[in-house]
């Protein structure tokens, strides 16, 4: 049970146009806060784009779905599930990122996470582009694969790019693959689309064992499904989900860096997540929200949106385990 | 039969861009214009968002949707239903509110529409925020409460907000039950979801008997089992209509103060109008229109499609009725 | 096989931000190339907008399509097809318009596809307004009339406007069948909605033959049926696809002048043509693309993906005949 | 003195969001409304841009003039001149164009204005392109030859486009003084910059004794002592006053078509219209104000600003003759 | 001497990007603070808008202002002054206001300041519209009227709206000089321009001893003339400072709700602040940015560089009195 | 003389909306392309913006740059300069950068410009954020250092960032000093303004002997005399000149990442370059312009109207040498 210091306060108290904005109008603390210990998941931004190959942005994504979180109440109205009153929920702030060297921010990153799971808490992650992920694996599954349930219009699992980069948003879990940071055989993709260079990404897919959705698959089989092979291939062992907005259709959420036409709508978007609901999920991100192209505020709206109905299948699953 | 008083503007004849915006390209007139008994359907502006919680914006409304609405023509090209035929329509102009005082702006609205019943005109309202509603029932069912088709994604049933402050867009239909202006037994809400505070408001419906379908009934069940429902919830009794843009889900409907994600598509949108077909309509409005937030102008069409609709499923009624 | 001159240049050598925007990335020819003569397939801008008779700005399109289309990558990922290996492709520019004559425009039309024809280069353009088609049906028709798949929310079958005026964005395909260009047996419009005048235009549909799939038949038998009936009417002829962004739901396309609410969305926008396959597929449009109402960009980039979508059924088609 | 009637409505009494945009809340008269012989000065909208030549827009202009007309209150704040109260206006609505055709387009503008003249009503018009100014200088000047003042960046000067189209918005005045409609001796331009495709323009003005006074000089000199001159060169005979919104910075003015960097600001548009003040003015027009491309609306408030002080010159003149 | 708790973080360290945005990056503090009495300046929001007569927005100004603020540095470039070196300044966060109720507001506002005002805190608030200013003087002015400089290009001095609505956006200094609060006579008011209604607010200022000045005579005798005289008029006694930002040119700070051509640019806006350095400044405020109308976020950044200056000339009257 | 291959294309022949749209419609060439020798100043891109500390996006400049600079004609209209017929212009393209990796691009541009200053092309770049300049000095300066005329808000003279980062969009002339590739004596800096972290780079700048001319120091002394000084410190000896866009002030250019308020208008933006005129211009850059804070294009024609003007006086040096 959360305490009230850990409640959200209210747009019934205070406007929801009103006060600093802090994920979902939690308190902030830093990791030497004097109650962080009491914390069970704390939702944390990763501001950079470094590796980000097309168009840049999401270092701004952070700071706006802050903003738009100030729209998320403290019930789940599909699921009837009040997460901050299950657990105790904080806003943990901001990984401070070199946005001119990439080296540098991966260790940042996977230095604050290690500080966080040390603290026995849970993260949930606004990125970032796509590269956020594999610093934040390195902390978490440093000592055993995990598996992952991974949303996106795109594999990450080119090789290299530009002759020779090893480090972008198109190679983390090809990286995270070999670092043996992911079980491949209890790695799910669901979504993929759009004109690909080539096979080279499901070439190696089929190699290791990652199961790949292509979105016609998803839309011909429905997503329940879907979600219920997803399920199956994660099993009950520690799972991460990583859900890059682009999995949904760019109309709806245009604020991208890299969209591909022809995904899924706003209530699949959220409907994929509560299919979630009981798999232990050690952590989970929402990434590459990129502000300076989403004029109006609606990727970032989708995306805290999608991170409210995450946190609740991460509380249940607290609650209950 | 309509006369040629009350014909729109063709765009054959003058290009669409061209001339001062009115409602369908309709005649504009004062509630003495000579000819105001002719009127059967008169479509009114109430430009104004006093009773906003969150992002003002509404009362720009009734101006961008006269705007949008020269796009309108003469034809229902689903239903081949052509309402300007059949029935004599004007715009009526706006409600003159007083921005800076709610109490006082809702008598002004009471009043101008206790005029418009008078003169035997049928009300079609474009808004404004949802708090538009109240003085508007209080005009058309202050003698006998009416039922209810209200789209929307939210109930508008809370008590009060800010510390017990009674008269807000969230409040509207639970002051219109209090007042005995709505037959709670015949009152249905559609598209109800996102986030909530607590089940004060459900709780509430409950309590009095007002029918709440959330949004994931409404895909599971379907479009038509839904609406057909909804048709045998107010009978043939004399029905209001309320149809809140942020019923639609919002990458549609950008243009509003509170948007959930997770709606109907434009399709639906009309759709659900189309199947109130026959009923007992006396009234209708679409709320929570806001230019600010609709940089493109599509929620504003959206919303005058959305009219027509109305408008023409109240032009066979009344011409059959 | 295409030979490596005519290869695009891929992403994982220059990010997509850089270069001179092409079509597609690919060579930019002038019809007096050295190597026109090995073209298959030439993308071909037509920046002109004067028939429009409501919101200009179509003639930007052929620009925005360009720029949005450098996201374009080799290979379908939902067919597998990689055009630029099966034929060679090949930007051929814009043709010249002049914007304040419209009989001037439509002969410097006519008369370049004449030259791409006699060059052997099947032709997919971007407009430009819809009127387009009609000076490039001149010239792929001027022996035999062929037949038509067009995806629309408008029939462009009018007879003329503003009191006489015949060439408009209205009324291409009213003149290409009284012109013999089009045969209207073997014409099929797919998407057809919105409030409209009258019946003139359906009334001349039905007087010829032109089968009309308004989009409520579409929503309700579903796109492999529709499709089906598509491909049946059109047979193993020569089949032009015109290809109207208005047929997309404008939320997904806001980006063109006369949007109609209640659209496909954009998985089926693509979906649409790949059913195409197998056709003899002569020449193909993409019309209507209006940069100043896009402002995401979004139009313009689901605009190439479909373009994409065409060219591949295109090369298909071209490699197997 | 102006009766009660033509009294634009106060926003003290109605918001200025609400009711039909009127020009500055005027009311809305046809050419055979029963007041019309007491009007003195009409407000005139010419929807169309045909004449364009690159970014196409002005068509939209008059409805975002009138709308943004909302905020124009009664008296002038620098000068105190009340002209709603020296004369009667009224907003005589919008001269159907015809947009596919420019000849049939020139002749219906010059018919209305011929009625307008012959009602005895002194015009003041928004356009529309540039074009628009010669349509309405064949009815002023169709006796006479009058004097011009005008505002520009561009001379419009030239003899014709894409080889041998003598009538665009780059051509009016080249074929005003052809016609016999202007006296190039009293003809004064103001603010012509930006790059150039030549001298032709010049050097035609200088064949014909047109003083054209650039950017640099009105800058170096100073508005007093350019505006003293221009007042010495239409002197006291009747003059046109013709206004495109382009004269003024695209950074104060973005919303037009052919924009030129490095022109005045906002003060400066309005100070050199209160330098006519005691010109015999019997006629100006604003044009080239293109709301596609202003997208905040500010190039249309500065357009009606600039509008009214014109009105408010015209309105001294009208009184003091 | 600021302590080092007290001093931004330094975007030098952290992106400024990056992290929760508070006021100029400053510790967020309650009033129960363990600190807070050492703090010398606090940055206050007051978050509304409900006086507003047009365009409602301000309510969203503070939110924005935070994130735009994030890009001032710790040096002024100017004047070399380092503010939060000299004092300890704080974010207090918002005042909570009601936007349904305006008398509930402003108590609610007087309330939090008076607070303030007993912990030896000088103010600097970023509103919210104009309004804000008359709860804020109450509290600052209960036991004697000040003086103040105030810029804009509206007086602010109407009687009522509406038929008798006394409490708006544009009377809250008649209100002011009515219940005691300032001293007509220390008050000056720069900037004023636009059409205005009549003269009743200019002809109270002459009759109670306002100095208006308008902007014509702003340009015309320069801001150091201009500005010597305001210093002269408000003295070496407690003054206040509000700061409208539609005292700008809209140009420069579009995001405002009743914006008026022709004001000065942003070299100026800092300049006349620059100008009341040594001045006796007991509060201040920049009021009426409105987030909605600025889609580029350059009113913000305008409005925080002038918070920054008023930040450093209170800083240097606090070291020096 | 500049023969007719190299002569843009007219407006007057082809529309400017119309082509695939190269640096002022010039042709494009290879650095292999068989006249490439015949060049005597190549535009060249380089879209990368890896340096940058706070908002990305001038990777995107290059493209945005070239469709703007399809507005640009062939003279000079303050000037009366014709550089296209004083010299061959061509477009070379863009430098193929490495957006995840900085040392990597840094090489890649050097050898790039390596490469044109081989074929004795003279080069003007359009960046790129503001680290472009480093690896053009690096080929440009390689021999003997060079003097600089550098516009801008900031000195860009910063040591370092984020605990030790060299190589940022902050740090290049730092760097550049270093290295011997500018000669610090003859090396102005003009515009520089806003808040700053301290003095580190102003002490740098005095410790060279850059000269460092504050915005208050040019508005106060005027522009002319300021650019004789700047003039002065140059001299005759080869000078690069290096324009940031934030020089001038955000409103009249939003698109850029780092802006200052209070900066030179857009007249005043192309006064400064004309004032270099018979300067020994050896090259220069337009850097910083960021498309995604751009939305209107303004910033964009505003740099390639700068990049006429430095055309322009690069011309007339290289014909008159």
């Amino acid at each position: 049970m959360s305490s009230g210091f850990f409640q959200p306060i209210s747009g019934m108290d205070l406007p929801r146009f009103a006060g600093v904005p802090s994920f979902m109008r939690l308190p902030v603390m830093d990791l030497d806060h004097a109650r962080i210990k009491d914390v069970d998941v704390g939702l944390i931004g990763v501001p950079w784009d470094s590796g980000t190959t097309n168009r840049p942005g999401p270092r701004h994504g952070p700071r706006q779905l802050r903003d738009a979180s100030t729209m998320i109440r403290a019930q789940n109205g599909a699921t009837g599930v009040r997460p901050f009153d299950l657990i105790n929920c904080a806003d943990l702030g901001d990984v401070g990122p070199n946005p001119a060297d990439i080296p540098d921010s991966m260790q940042r990153i996977t230095a604050f996470f290690d500080d966080v799971l040390a603290l026995g808490i849970t993260p949930l992650t606004a990125g970032g582009d796509h590269l956020t992920s594999l610093p934040i694996l390195r902390s978490l599954a440093k000592d055993n694969p995990v598996g992952m349930v991974h949303f996106d219009s795109h594999t990450d699992l080119y090789h290299s790019y530009f002759g020779g980069t090893m480090y972008t948003h198109g190679t983390p879990f090809r990286r995270a693959v070999e670092e043996g940071l992911l079980d491949p055989k209890r790695v799910v993709q669901i979504g993929i689309r759009g004109s690909t260079y080539d096979n080279e990404d499901t070439d190696f897919a089929k190699s290791v064992g990652i199961r790949v959705i292509r979105i016609e698959e998803f839309f011909k089989r429905g997503l329940e499904d879907v979600m219920g092979e997803a399920r199956e291939i994660v099993g009950k062992e520690p799972t991460y989900v990583s859900y890059d907005i682009d999995f949904v259709d760019p109309t709806f959420a245009p604020g991208t860096g890299t969209p591909e036409v022809g995904g899924p709508n706003s209530f699949q978007a959220l409907e994929v997540v509560r299919k979630l609901d009981g798999l232990n999920i050690i952590g989970a991100d929402m990434v590459e929200v990129s502000p300076p192209f989403d004029s109006s505020g609606g990727t970032a709206f989708l995306g805290v949106s999608v991170m409210f109905e995450l946190l609740c299948v991460m509380a249940t699953h607290l609650t209950t385990r």
